[in-house]
């Protein structure tokens, strides 16, 4: 797979994913919102079309990493070379921030006119628009909020690995759809206390726009949260790659 | 493809769009209707279940365009013949008309005997029928709601793209659903602002309807809005085809 | 296809079918019920996911009818010969009389206790378990009824038409799944005005058993709607057949 | 298929199964969650999305149950060997454990922060948590009971069997995804008077898991009822099984 194929492929596709998720985020907790209130059932189905649309448009081109949970886990099975792995890291963090930017511009009425009246927030955070970019936990605990993020991309991954989620493997239209509603099940199962990153970019990306957008009535941007939808996602990805190698390889 | 293919296919499927579709915005509004107030997710679904049984019908016989964004956006790749963009144009409209009188049909009594009090509407719009019949943006602004059907319809055709949606290249089953299914993402993330059109006759057929048919206390058909909804999704589309021929091709 | 295949295929499928779909309906309207309340989204996608199952367990054996508006359009475009239609017709009211009594068993403690105080009915019918057995309007006229089962049904049957759903032609697992979303969408969208029959003996089957049961504080079986739902459907169907075969065939 | 595929299959996928299913329990129950109250139709999707990441897992390598009563159904029909079924039941229990000590792990800081004011319960039992773990009835009556799991689990057994769900016959991510969907149909539809256990691991397991964790005000475990999510699932797949051989084979 070429570098070009890469870099449009998991930018597009990435971008796509956080478009649609951030999206569902914001359509629920605006009040000028037609969704408005429409709660977890539209979420988790909301990101897990995010999912099926961002790795539609990219499965073909780049094999539909969107995540470098995705990535850390094929590299380590030798399914995708660790040279490429920069790449992917760059054009994941690089959809996702353009995917957050777009989410802005889609709601950009309701960002600038709904803000200081946002509709049933429940976070702990302060700042209105927080869980329209980043996650936040319910109950702010280090070591739970880690377990709850490892144990979340846990499931992804090793779904994902036992059927193999790369071009070369020949994942069908069929393949991305059944790793959308692992997504859908994760959010509606396991989403409870973290809001589910299982994604480092997913996180990242959408909370450095977020520090950089003019935003009213923004808030701060969490930074000291920041680095657990990093690493958890990335240490349940290596956990799901070594059981995998264990138990099935 | 024949003419008489095109003609059928896109007038049946299109009906079968917009009377699902208008479908689910009628159950969900009218006070006697066993789905009254059914939500957001029902919405979404209804709408995504409308593409399915839309495309179903008809992708074995014209390609199930269904949609101009479509049509414009299979023409720029060269898959779909300039010559016939009218003829697709023409039944597309067509279908959308019939379908929406078939809603009216459909919930007769309900039009005749709720109107006046609608249940829990929430368009600035005057006039209680409108949502079943045309798209109204929750916050009117000529530039954000132009944008967000733009940046909606993008998603739509780069997934369809990637993938293919005419008969040539053998669109499946599976195919029309996940479209459908991104459908159901994009009504669900993207839908909150302007209600998403992403389809010119979606919008501008039933409002032709709406404008024909004697309906008690209809209100006006907010004729001022309407090029958006037919304006937003042309251009998103020829973004789309754009941004796939440079990044895929 | 034999007799016997014929026979236990469609009374095996009908009766999943309907013990499915009565299933939804008591578990949202009964109060000790954990889905009580469940709302619109759940009865929708518990018709569509009976549907599914229905048709799953019948389809490699009697080609998964369960509907008499099914075998009917089938015979029309000459699928199914028309000397097995009383057989198929048989089956499918025996399966759906079955169905509707395993409804009663599985619900018997909410049938037996609940009684009296139902949740949140909405239908004018009188006596509180009617909507678990047969589908009631909601506006109640003859002409306007009876146009809103005859489009439901038109939706159903050319979906299947286009696509074929019998033995024969190959209808995969797949298949079931597209009927079956199909079956979700026309509840989402055309369930409103009268609880969607799309089918005579989903109606008339637990209907009868309603008259037979002895259930406590029942109220009548509203024969005078019966026919309703009987005839809506089988009109629907003819139409969709000869619709088409003058366009598509 | 080895007794190391059995085993490390089994354990694993059901692991997931009951993991993803006693999390949508946990993350709807607990106040501090963001799915807080999100309703039936989130447990019922919760649960087949469950079903479809344990079966996604494991159906490539010991062919899916996850489940006692379908082996017990698969040795009935001679596909799965009578020597094997011991290992089968000793995986999926282990499994099971394993997967509510996840649920555990995953909502840590609300089982041990939000018991005494948990959302909603309607089950008659006594203390907070045992709908995380295991299912009780609406109405507690031993024959009702037993005759609705019965039920539940002959539509669940009945299904599989009809197309097969073993690694033999090429069970594919689509037959996988069939399954999830009906076991989410019999959730909606059947779930209502007992929770659907459907399955005696999946109540026995995090049953004795909840007795032997520490959790604050958990209550008894409710050892009288544990024998009819046991013994129901078992007698409903020997059912279908007898059935299925009768009717089809």
């Amino acid at each position: 797979m070429s570098s070009s194929d890469i870099f449009f492929g998991e930018v597009i596709g990435t971008a796509m994913l956080v478009l649609l998720g951030g999206g569902v985020c914001a359509a629920v907790t605006f009040k000028r919102s037609k969704a408005s209130n429409a709660g977890w059932v539209a979420i988790a189905f909301g990101w897990g079309m995010a999912v099926l649309v961002g790795g539609y448009v990219s499965v073909g081109v780049s094999g539909a990493h969107l995540n470098p949970a995705v990535t850390l886990a094929l590299a380590i099975e030798g399914t995708t070379p660790w040279g490429d792995v920069p790449l992917y890291f760059a054009s994941e963090l690089l959809g996702a921030m353009i995917g957050a930017v777009l989410v802005w511009l889609t709601y950009y009425g309701q960002f600038h006119a709904d803000l200081g009246d946002m509709a049933d927030r429940k976070s702990e955070n302060p700042g209105p628009v927080h869980g329209v970019f980043f996650t936040s936990p319910e109950i702010r605990n280090t070591v739970q909020n880690l377990v709850t993020e490892i144990i979340a991309t846990f499931v992804l991954i090793i779904a994902i690995l036992t059927q193999g989620l790369t071009k070369e493997v020949g994942l069908s239209g069929v393949g991305v759809l059944l790793v959308a509603l692992t997504v859908v099940g994760i959010g509606l199962s396991l989403g409870g206390p973290t809001g589910y990153a299982i994604n480092p970019v997913r996180d990242l990306g959408p909370r450095i726009v977020h520090a950089l957008l003019p935003l009213p009535n923004k808030g701060g941007s969490d930074w000291n949260y920041s680095w657990i939808p990093v690493a958890g996602p990335l240490i349940g990805a290596a956990i799901a790659a070594g059981v995998h190698q264990l138990a099935f390889a």
